[in-house]
């Protein structure tokens, strides 16, 4: 048993050992704002530069062996998650302050295992791969692993982001590239319990020691050096916009691919046919998808457009009251709170007249009142960057236009999105004004919806979880959804004369590719 | 008719007119280092603010419009071309010192034409679009165009890399992108015949105005505020490192997608049986591809792996002599011919030893001597970075490693190339050593080939002309190849619940796409 007084070891090379440390934290409750007991390390350069070497010597095993081996530890892991299903709700509850049901247990625990099976079915199949043979020049090409990935996950998905078994480790993992998770500090211990459930699954699958490994924390600097690492194939990444940026330029600097999920206000255009004809249902709808979770969610519609007139009125003041009858969720963490209390301010002060909320939340733990803020078009065309601030949190702008001519102005000087929506008018009576604002929004966002809220983001293959900058880092790839997330960890590798023996199973001729893992 | 006192127009927005410039400039013969008549502009940035313009107006319509036009302007724009076959190779040669026969009329050229009508021909395929119906969400993807691509074009291929008539303009236009064409100053009045023929297919075909746009020159820091324009979807570079890395940094910092290709030194490893077995044809093949176009291509084999003894000394000694042997080849201009001097003392300052050339070539023109260096592996393992320096040109430089236990180490320290090779004996004897090397070579490189020099990048669909960087700035992706080299300039847009009609046709329903072009 761990006492309080022992650090949390680091999961380095199939080794659970003790780190090599420059300092240590514990989490916190955030329902109660109290330290848990548990102590976790922050990793010395030492850690992170053994773990290096590990994942290559892994990423080398990972590039030779049959492939199917990974699907059956991705399979293996999944069952392992579900084993200690009741541990791991319990705990991320505890760092979390998400509830135990529904959220952890009977959605998020669900949608992590889902994943990991998809990936695992990923595997073996050419949509990713698209393996292309040229009989004319005898040149074959085929998308193949880039190497070990590091993957940073948020604040807000303990499991289906986490760094040690989310969306970017099983893509990583499913086209064999070997991972090195940076747990999130607010979940340590569940990080460590779903690392556990991953080395039990590795080692009774026989995969290379080093294919998933993790450490809890590391110095800023050592971050910067980690992404730039010629041993590193590529670097994962969800979280801040300040974080993200940092080590985007150290990669980019060195070339290193890099995939973002930063910042997104998901625009929200509320046409006025729309709301004469559903009013009701869009102030539930979008009241719903913007507290959910206290708004902590990448696709939270944090920026709605509406014109002006009684509609809008109408539409501001209900919201408000339901803002001001919901509960105040819990945050995250104490950054979580401050910066969402920063976020308000620089809205205020930037001339956003606060609708409802605005304060601090009448309870106990990290929570902030549900805040609804409000600018005029022109204030929003005066300072688009400003007015598109993300106030990650149960904050909302509304940006109420002057004219139906400040659509497409506004939408044009919006930054790049995961998502933007748009409810029009069911009788068609709006298809003109949306076919001159819908081209606009197109571009900026990565997922363009129709008389839906942003919230929930589908495990489809056709989901784009990205977007145009800064919401990702590359618009051509998408976080979630199978084959594409996996296309992020490939290298486009041709072989032109290889002799045939040497090539790839998946690229020699049908005749001699039976007996390749013979 | 244009006399040497007049300033070539620039083609903004459908029309030729006078640039607004900040200054001009003419091209040489490189064959006779003698300057040429015509004058071109270097244009201020109201022109690349207007192009800028006219492009986003031209991709609005191109979004809208039946993307099969694309493809007829595209196979108009390769008759065009064609018809006007004895001009451009005429004023090519003029410019780039490069033979009319057999190099630019009968390979580059017809290439030229056969990527445009390959791009054609991909038009409407799925294979780059990848489009994807997920019935049970009503969740709909598909990679689309990003936007305005700005293309700069590399000296070394005046038609098939021209900025205005190239892979990347092919790619671009296809998949609905507009060019901003950035003419190399080193072969301008060629480019201006090229932009001539696509302005008439442009306009014989029914293209917006702004769908081919070409300017000769911009100020450096203008290049790098083109780049970071929130109004341009992508930029396609080829050319020299240091260039490509300013721009590199420009857009990385605004997070805009830039695909380059850079310099590659093509690493070459001549195994020992290889060489007893078929000594004279390896020779034969290196000094061929080696000296080729002067050595002037960025799939130039500049850096050779070969094992200590007496058959690379007599390897050594043979193609010493080819290169005394052999004429000097037409350099592309006097930067050029300074840039591969300065690399070459480079290398001989940090100890390589010249086996031949080294020194001016005599002749009249842009040229310098066949250059052959030599290091042993002890200095090339002290200093990778250095002895990996690309001398763009006829220079090749031989590291003759110390024993078998160096192959590896030392392909370890290769940077990202294009290409990599591997010569082998045929008996098998070598294949547990080709297993030690070809894995590190494989990370390292777009293009790994058995038994063949790296010169000649055919046009197939298995292509890989990229690789890691600093070969390219992102490894996922290709310059040449189809419909690979398309997928640079597309985002994955996502659709989810969106309305039937206003679906992109490719992403209807099968019974309601029939009529979506009516």
């Amino acid at each position: 048993m761990m006492s309080s007084e022992t650090i949390a070891p680091v999961l380095i090379d199939g080794t659970w050992r003790p780190a090599r440390e420059v300092g240590s934290f514990s989490a916190t409750n955030p329902a109660t704002g109290e330290s848990l007991a548990d102590v976790f390390p922050i990793s010395a350069w030492a850690d992170i530069d053994a773990a290096l070497d590990a994942a290559l010597s892994a990423h080398a095993e990972m590039r030779t062996m049959d492939p199917e081996g990974l699907a059956i530890f991705l399979r293996q892991y999944a069952e392992e998650i579900e084993s200690q299903r009741d541990a791991l709700c319990a705990v991320a509850a505890l760092e979390t302050g998400f509830p135990v049901s529904p959220r952890l247990r009977d959605v998020e625990l669900p949608r992590t295992t889902n994943q990991l099976r998809q990936a695992a079915d990923m595997v073996l199949d050419d949509a990713w791969r698209l393996p292309t043979i040229d009989a004319a020049t005898n040149i074959r090409s085929v998308f193949e692993s880039l190497g070990p990935v590091a993957v940073f996950g948020p604040n807000n998905f303990p499991f289906a982001y986490n760094s040690i078994s989310g969306g970017d480790f099983a893509s990583a993992i499913a086209v064999g590239c070997p991972v090195i998770a940076k747990a999130h500090p607010g979940y340590p211990a569940t990080s460590r319990l779903l690392a556990e459930c991953a080395k039990t699954a590795a080692d009774a699958t026989g995969m290379p020691a080093g294919i998933v490994q993790m450490v809890y924390g590391l110095a800023p600097v050592d971050g910067l050096t980690l992404v730039s690492d010629p041993r590193l194939g590529a670097v994962a990444f969800t979280g801040s916009r300040a974080a993200g940026l940092k080590l985007k330029a150290a990669a980019d600097a060195v070339g290193k691919p890099i995939y973002l999920e930063m910042s997104s206000v998901n625009p929200v255009v509320l046409l006025p046919g729309a709301l004469d004809e559903h009013f009701d249902t869009v102030v539930d709808e979008l009241v719903t998808s913007a507290l959910m979770g206290a708004g902590q969610f990448c696709t939270n519609p944090g920026l709605v457009f509406a014109l002006r007139g009684e509609t809008t009125d109408r539409l501001l003041k209900k919201i408000a009251e339901r803002y001001d009858e919901a509960p105040c969720g819990t945050l995250l963490s104490e950054n979580t709170q401050a910066a969402l209390k920063h976020s308000i301010e620089v809205l205020e002060t930037a001339g956003a007249r606060v609708l409802s909320g605005g304060g601090p939340a009448d309870r106990e733990g990290f929570a902030w009142s549900n805040t609804l803020l409000q600018v005029n078009g022109g204030q929003f065309l005066g300072a688009p960057e400003v007015f598109q601030r993300e106030a990650f949190g149960n904050a909302t702008l509304v940006v109420v236009l002057d004219d139906a001519d400040q659509w497409v102005d506004a939408i044009t000087r919006c930054e790049g999105s995961l998502t933007g929506c748009i409810y029009s008018a069911d009788d068609g009576s709006e298809d003109a004004l949306y076919d001159q604002i819908a081209p606009a929004l197109r571009l900026r966002v990565g997922r363009l919806l129709n008389d839906k809220m942003p919230t929930g983001v589908a495990v489809s293959p056709a989901m784009q979880h990205g977007g145009p900058f800064p919401a990702s880092g590359h618009p051509h790839f998408t976080a979630v959804g199978f084959p594409a997330s996996l296309r992020r960890f490939t290298m486009l590798a041709s072989y032109d004369n290889v002799r045939a023996h040497r090539l790839p199973p998946v690229l020699q001729d049908p005749a001699s590719r039976d007996a390749s893992y013979a």
